[in-house]
């Protein structure tokens, strides 16, 4: 039986996952929604032709009995309360990032999560899901380069606009390596340090750009992660670890080609919705297909989203200290260690 | 609505494709199935959970009113009967290759289709869709490399078994070349020659590995596709157009770079299921979506499998004569002129 | 001691592998010039402030005891009578391509040296000095693809002026393939053929361009030769070996990678000189340091000479007959068996 | 006339650059040569075969008046001496990096040669005449990424023996870099930092490795340079710089691209002796030619060989306090700001 989603705002990021969900993947079907524009959301359901109930707020639309996992697509700051809901009600849910807009907040989640005794919450970090990555995470954890002992990575947009400030280079640009990196390697991060480099002419006047974010992990990996958000020729993700015995590097995307007017060359993205649409249908597939077969899911847990918060929360504390900055998390508790992506079989 | 297939053989590469519709792909159900051995019918559908008929046949599948299309997936001697039948009943066919065992068959399916009055046939030529050829044939549309004048591609497996005989290079493998390379550059094939270079030591005894084949169209664009079958190295696809100003190049297979062992390496694929995977998905949901929207298959056509048909038995013949063999095609009729692949946005 | 080079011919190529001995080779010296223009030859002296004598002609020049060495760079009508005389002399001959401008011409040659019982002539043919062929040599030589089977090379020229015409695709052009595929697949030629493919607009009105050279050698190896000197986009040679085992590729120019204004790119080489500076370089101090150390040289041979004149004359007569062309070559003398390039260690 | 070399240190590094001014270089010889083991001095000159005297010290050296420019390779802490003494005899000098073994020793140098009021010295920095770095300082030089941003590179080995010890992952290996990025992006050093990462298993005990280091310039251009003596893989160096409107990277080494075992690969270099050879080539005969035509060097002065020195200094204090460390340079003198290396036309 198809998994039953209702869907918590139904914005601009919240009508691109229903159409995903409802034309591009399978076993899942939309059966509610809502959202603070009542009438918005309306529209979308007749808009997509969907058979789906039209709640009120979130609370009736956990409570509506058709409702098996929650969509969580609102602003930033109602997640927490909409995912405390859905957890304490049993349900599953897919939250897009931030989990929450505090480490308090996501703290009472995995808090929440773990007195509820399973696993409900999947929170929308991609690039796991994203077939270079996978194929580093696979080369590293078969000992393919031995021990990985430096990591280096770059986050590279042409352009930002000038509501585009400089926490969110950490908190929107970033936070996206910060899952990435530390699921790549297997490790925890101790510290985090930012520096900036000369500034660009090309970022408006308020922007620091670019940024250099240094990690230390618990082992002592070092990671540079360069954040470059008017690099001006595309976007460009890059990610490299070089362990004892080699290195990895992410493929680059890839395009057709060509020779011609004294160049060798190939396209650059400009958008990264390009990028990562793959990585965004195999994440909901998965969620989809982890709860429908296995009971729950099994990809980036609320344990990854409060890992991101707290390391976010340190990054942006570094932006102003320029110091090395230590982060404090518990350890993992083994409710959260049986967490495990295996490769969806595309 | 969603599409109602019925699916006719279902054998290994039914199974795929049944999979690929109920798992991959929205907008369509598997209502209906049949196959000479009907208790493994039966099977799949109870092993796939599918709500569907299990026919006697395939004509009584095609009476059935719950079949919108058929899915044509029976050995390739069955294909132009059951087509035929589809056509005169108005139903919709994807048909894997070959469209029919001859060119006379393949007549006789595009004067059926015409004489419906409508397109209802769609080849299972899905390298029109994979990411790669498609960015190439839109840089040739765009004319970003000029008139194209010559094309060299590579067909290139590991290694084939006992079974696999000289003329399976031109019907079974080549065929796809046959059906990618006119698309490509907008033309038709005036004649096609087979060379056969030294041959592998590695190649059984009865059959001639490696081959070229060499295609002149009618404006004259020269292409040589090589198709070596025992390459031992892994699956290998490529292809070159050469134009007045500038040359477009089939990317690689994105694989994680490394360096390691004294080589800066990328693995190569070794199975043609990974290459074309999203090519295969991207065709059926085409033609699902374009039924669904427009009304009719926008892919690969009947007047394509015709082609390839034709092109396919100049070939064998060329392998004999080792001449040049000229390819007799009537001109393309209007009815099949229409068609146009755009993009679809994944 | 320095060898001492008499130079036949002091124009333009002449003055540029004057420059080569003098300012970036060791090992040699330029002691006598000769020109039809002796005014010219009298000048460079000057101007290359060389101590050397200025003779009224080759055979004066031949004779004089201070020449150990011809390097015959006069106008091609000219070579076979001054490379005759020098081997006559018994002196050592570097002769720029072609070694004489019929196939008679070499046999004369070819049946001189032989006679006089010691390797003394090299020809012009760099190619088999450049890193990258030499690297192709030694993978195949070792056996790293196993059995040549097929070959794929490229010639591309951005454009091309009024006086070059069909013929000198051949003749000129192609005939550095001619030469170097050969050797490097370690087999002769058994026939060729050319084919034209649709025409370049870009190509004058009298030129046939691009032309497609089709050579077929005695074991059966199949090489296709891509002949196209309008190209617009730059210097481009290319080259690819396909044995039982795997494929080897020549290198791409190596070049600053950038990413900029939407392009991921690599600059093209615009002339040739760049390309093959270096085996140009190689080429002549191989040849002094043969003799020196060893007493003959030991690089492309007469022989050598002959099958590029042989195969040149049956490729300009494929030109007009458009059908396969045979190229009869007496087997390769013992004599000329000997000759063996060993990688200069630079 | 030939420029007359006198040779201080004829062990092994000396005798190859001994070799190379002989037998791959044109305008110069070796008129002298001392050494602290005269015997084994007049072996070498015997087996090279030279006409030149040998010396019992460098003072005799120096004043022998064949000699025009000190070739000085000696060991390390011998070189102040040898070239203050050639300084005050007016000859020109080619020192081997290090300049001097202390910061003091080279702003002895560089008082000494302003106060004979000529560029006299140029410091062994061959990376500065790589086709490789001088096609991006060409880039940088002509505004293509506009300003430089950051920079990030690696120094790779595949691994080192038990004499070497963690300082000289900066006075040996670091200090090309050193000298080279400066030059590349035309601004001067603030301040080093050197960060441990997990050490590699396969570094021996008493070893830190690898190293990251950290620039900042004056203009607040940040470098990351990684170091890396045990990688295993081979030897590699990479550069990367990052600027405000693209990015320009060191190209790969060039060799033959193969497809075999399931790897489309290249081989990695193993020895740094073929990465740099031909730039060891350009370096000196660039220091030959211009000291012929135009009268002094060009390339890295001794006023470089202070900033390594510095450089250098910071750095090995930087290994030790693990914190950001200030590099003091006085301003660059105007009688050393003339210095521009033009490409060296090969």
């Amino acid at each position: 039986m198809n998994l039953g989603f209702g869907v918590v705002g139904t914005g601009a990021i919240g009508q691109e996952h229903m159409k995903r969900i409802t034309r591009k993947l399978t076993g899942a079907d939309i059966v509610a929604v809502t959202d603070v524009n009542q009438e918005l959301a309306g529209n979308i359901v007749k808009e997509l032709n969907l058979n789906a109930s039209v709640h009120k707020d979130d609370t009736e639309l956990i409570n509506d009995p058709n409702v098996k996992a929650v969509l969580v697509t609102s602003w930033g700051p109602a997640h927490e309360g909409t995912v405390l809901k859905a957890i304490e009600a049993g349900k599953f849910v897919f939250v897009e990032k931030p989990l929450a807009t505090t480490s308090e907040g996501c703290e009472r989640i995995v808090t929440a999560e773990q007195e509820q005794g399973k696993r409900l919450v999947q929170v929308g970090f991609m690039r796991r899901y994203d077939s270079g990555y996978l194929q580093m995470k696979e080369a590293i954890d078969n000992n393919f380069i031995g021990e990985p002992l430096m990591v280096r990575c770059s986050h590279r947009n042409p352009e930002v606009g000038e509501r585009y400030t400089t926490d969110m280079a950490i908190l929107d640009t970033l936070i996206h390596e910060i899952d990435t990196l530390h699921w790549l390697v297997g490790d925890d991060y101790k510290s985090i340090q930012v520096t900036y480099p000369k500034k660009s002419s090309r970022a408006l006047e308020h922007l620091k750009d670019p940024q250099i974010v240094t990690f230390e992990t618990k082992s002592g990996i070092i990671m540079h992660a360069e954040i470059f958000v008017n690099c001006q020729f595309g976007y460009d993700i890059q990610c490299e670890v070089i362990g004892e015995e080699g290195v990895v590097k992410l493929p680059e995307v890839p395009s057709v080609g060509y020779r011609k007017d004294g160049v060798r060359g190939y396209k650059i993205l400009q958008d990264w919705q390009h990028r990562f649409n793959d990585a965004f249908n195999n994440e909901f597939q998965d969620f989809i297909d982890s709860i429908n077969q296995k009971g729950e899911p099994q990809g980036p847990s609320s344990w990854d989203g409060y890992i991101a918060s707290v390391t976010g929360d340190a990054g942006v504390r570094a932006q102003t200290s320029e110091q090395v900055e230590v982060i404090e998390l518990p350890d993992r508790p083994d409710f959260y260690k049986k967490t495990k992506l295996e490769e969806s079989s595309l």
